[in-house]
């Protein structure tokens, strides 16, 4: 099945849908008080793209371009993708909203760095993604899970070579 | 109820135990191949910390000295602490081993910053944490709150204001 990967606005009904996902937290709040301030427009782009079923958001991730200069993962010449949040509800999972909300990162044709719950680690194997050499003082808690659509080794590798 | 908080070593007991934690993820992997492949030796010193019930490992965190330099935080001024990885059991919840582990961490005299999962805001402000303003270049998917010995503002605050 296709499905329709949107980007999300950033307004009420938005707004409304993410309470209903499990990671909702200061990001959700902060645009929330940006819109009732008039701080950002209703209806302003938002970092998050989802799907919808019917007239309800069941699926998002958040996506966000960061510069080449922040890139700690891969070999720094290119801008990278960074995803979070990648979301299904509960109902609508296995059906493959969260394999067509990763696909459509990659079809954008950059690097991307996640760090996924601990509990999702065969999915992000199916979607190609695989685990970086961890260090402390980069890492510190995370896992951080990557894909690059070039050929590219983790950076910390390249490191240790030189 | 005394809790004695102890810096927790890297052998293969140790690693057994965090098997039974939720954040099980790339850093204990790592751990574990480090010890198996002689890189580090046995009772190691670790960057976590955690309280024992009998032999059994109950709760535990990950605390970690990071130097001014790296501060988005705070002021700039002074090393901090980085908490993640805060824990407990399942059985051993609500008996004071979180306030413990946080107090522990407190009484070190730096500044924390922390990025706990969204359902546990309640624990955090009565531990004195607050939230930071929420900038998304540097913030992304966390939701990072903090807390300080000294008299800082956010620094994001701080910021706005010059």
């Amino acid at each position: 099945m296709e499905y329709k990967v949107e980007r999300l606005l950033v307004n009420f009904k938005t707004l409304e849908e993410f309470k209903k996902f499990k990671e909702y937290g200061i990001q959700e709040l902060s645009m929330l008080d940006d819109l009732e301030a008039n701080i950002i427009e209703n209806d302003s782009q938002s970092p998050f793209y989802g799907i919808f079923y019917g007239d309800k958001l069941v699926a998002r991730m958040s996506l966000y371009k960061r510069s080449a200069k922040f890139d700690q993962y891969f070999d720094n010449s290119r801008d990278f993708l960074v995803l979070w949040k990648l979301e299904v509800l509960p109902n609508y999972q296995k059906k493959g909203y969260g394999r067509a909300l990763v696909e459509f990162a990659k079809s954008l044709n950059m690097p991307i760095k996640t760090n996924p719950r601990v509990h999702s680690q065969d999915f992000w194997k199916k979607m190609g993604f695989s685990a970086v050499s961890y260090d402390l003082d980069r890492d510190l808690g995370e896992n951080p899970l990557i894909w690059s659509p070039f050929d590219v080794q983790d950076k910390k590798e390249i490191d240790t070579q030189e």
